[in-house]
């Protein structure tokens, strides 16, 4: 018997037929022994309404009441799901984040969870219930509801079964696990078997939408297996586990891509002690995160600096940044946001020299430029033109043989 | 400066717009410097569409998770009025049923109140908010949610405003206030400016469906008036009051009928001790409540019985009867669905004999023919073929003078 929280999207609790075959899966697991606790999203399409409403009676709708708002979707497939379980006489409780007691700060519609108690529903529990838990949300101390922000109800499963002690945090999703790239984009995408948190974390943050990046850290913190899978077969997914010997004879495990950045460039910065905190306070300041900064040098004195923004917030940026500029006498502000960020992935690179060459190279021969390149010990990201992207996904995929395992271009590895 | 509760239903808080116009309403109000709580349903709609999705679940959907499920929908209401109130400038604090802390009994579906904790709305009050509570919902002792049932967000209203001290409990709704009868039925109806806690109490029972009958017992308990007025005027509506020396110069305040019911007749029972014990009892441990009973004595020592209970109970109610009328060695079981109940009311009838004898002459002039009649202090109710109800209620309406104060028919009284 094994203890498993199972996490389902909104896109599988979307009405009461889908509920219902998600309701089966999980007796079929119950009837062969196990315990479940159950983290369900709001139906899919739920959270734009509330959004839409929220946006036509205040223009920035005030955070506290937004939570609020938000909160009441997953109450509504919670409820529903326990009633499903009852309709087949199974037996289970719904707990919304307050009743379970999911403690968090009070940054409303992005919280971060502080303490989970674990009586309630380790109670449900022990008298066989399915518990089933309302995802994405929480309570402060002073009671007030909040939200966890995007792909909180991946943190919500993950946090809950590591204070439960389960033995593994099932994501359910509609497609089969996490792939070497997106398969929209190139058809020999594969399905990873086996994944680290790190490599996780790094594709997450770099642009996989599969999984929260919250989630993986607090997996990897707490050695919780995540298994990433598909609501409408019984195929394993993806595993996301701890680092073992058999996952560093692959040197890469996936390519990402990311066109939600922007490039601008500061010309002719004086090369003076404390240029760089000039520039980057006043953005920072703003709530805005740089992500990579590259400078060059020029003749006399001079350097250009050039860093990429959320697109999001390039306006923003601009602003301040032609603030500074005039202020620290600099030159023109170039700035691009046609541009892409494609990234390779993997615990392998470590133990295998060449890779970021071998990727600059058959990017190279693609006619590809790069512009701006960041690497970490398993990662290298380059940006590039955006038109550029789904070329350099493919060839980046191809190139390490990604999408057919046996034929890798192993004599080009350094 | 008064403090009062102002409770805005399901039709009032539609959508977005009409919440607007709410906001403006109540931010007008507080203009003047009063303190506003207000006390919201579920938008128009919601709630079929959630007993419609837990239909679909569940046969009969668990009251436990029925009670999550329905409560999400003033949550919705709530917060969106906070977020008007806040785009207009003003200040604003939703809380949930169980933020204020209305702890009910666990009675799921439709829990009666135990306490509410005034601390957290004066605390918001004294800050200068508008609070906006969540009608129609509670929190058991365990920490499960509970709704209130039918009007229960008219309930919340006045158990607020008798705990905060409230000057008025202002109940809005579509209708000008309470009408001396329905005016689809009769087009003399008129809006009644003052009438009694009792009255209204009978009434409400007796089926005038603009204020809960929970919520008046509540409100003479602790003599807080309730003003019931229109959402879309700022005419004054009806004063439910003490009962004062005026209004006891009024004989019959208003005539409301009621068609939910059934009749039951069991002929030829054995008149012997303990035989309507045997009828009543299986019937009352059905939960079904017996509304009106008559005992014709015929010959032999032999006696008919008849009652009337719910409509929604009758089949019920048919096959408990048919059983016990076997068991007795009573005759045939008749019955009757096509009934109704004409009632008159009037705190006035204590005082000015002769107003029952009126109401069963001036039926009988019109040929309909009165089944069964019972009658407390300040009611007269008589039960009749379903097809004459509307002549009955116009027929009893202009007898007592209800849709023009200068002619009551005075000369025919006692």
């Amino acid at each position: 018997m094994s203890l498993v929280v199972q996490k389902f999207g909104g896109t599988s609790v979307a009405d009461p037929e889908k509920i219902k075959n998600v309701v089966d899966r999980v007796l079929r697991f119950v009837g062969q022994g196990h315990q479940v606790v159950v983290v369900l999203s709001a139906m899919a399409g739920e959270t734009n309404r509330f959004v839409d409403l929220a946006s036509r009676m205040q223009k920035i709708p005030d955070p506290r009441e937004m939570d609020v708002l938000l909160a009441s979707g997953e109450q509504v497939t919670v409820s529903l799901f326990a009633m499903g379980v009852k309709a087949r006489g199974g037996k289970a409780g719904s707990l919304l984040g307050d009743q379970v007691r999911i403690t968090t700060d009070a940054g409303h519609t992005k919280a971060r969870i502080r303490e989970i108690d674990p009586g309630r529903i380790m109670a449900l529990l022990a008298a066989g219930n399915v518990v089933v838990v309302a995802g994405f949300q929480g309570v402060t101390e002073n009671g007030d509801l909040t939200t966890l922000g995007r792909g909180g109800s991946d943190t919500t499963a993950v946090a809950l079964a590591s204070v439960i002690g389960a033995d593994v945090c099932e994501i359910f999703t509609d497609v089969d696990g996490v792939f070497t790239t997106d398969p929209n984009v190139c058809a020999s995408a594969k399905k990873i078997d086996r994944i680290t948190y790190d490599e996780m974390l790094e594709l997450a943050s770099l642009g996989a939408k599969v999984l929260d990046i919250r989630s993986v850290g607090i997996a990897k913190k707490y050695g919780i297996p995540i298994h990433v899978r598909s609501t409408f077969t019984d195929n394993d997914g993806t595993w996301v586990v701890r680092e073992d010997g058999e996952m560093e004879s692959r040197m890469v495990s996936g390519v990402t891509y990311s066109k939600n950045e922007a490039r601008i460039t500061v010309s002719r910065v004086p090369d003076t002690p404390g240029v760089a905190s000039r520039i980057f306070t006043p953005i920072s300041d703003a709530g805005i995160v740089v992500d990579m900064i590259i400078q060059n040098a020029r003749a006399g004195d001079m350097t250009d600096m050039t860093f990429t923004v959320p697109r999001t917030d390039y306006d923003r940026a601009m602003e301040i940044v032609a603030e500074v500029a005039a202020d620290i006498g600099a030159g023109k502000v170039g700035s691009s946001t046609n541009i892409a960020k494609v990234s390779i992935v993997g615990v392998g690179m470590r133990n295998h020299a060449g890779v970021a060459s071998t990727a600059f190279r058959v990017l190279s021969d693609e006619g590809i430029n790069i512009r701006m390149i960041s690497t970490s010990e398993i990662k290298v990201s380059c940006v590039i033109e955006e038109k550029y992207t789904e070329l350099a996904v493919r060839t980046l995929h191809d190139a390490f043989g990604l999408g057919d395992e046996a034929q890798p271009v192993e004599e080009d590895w350094g």
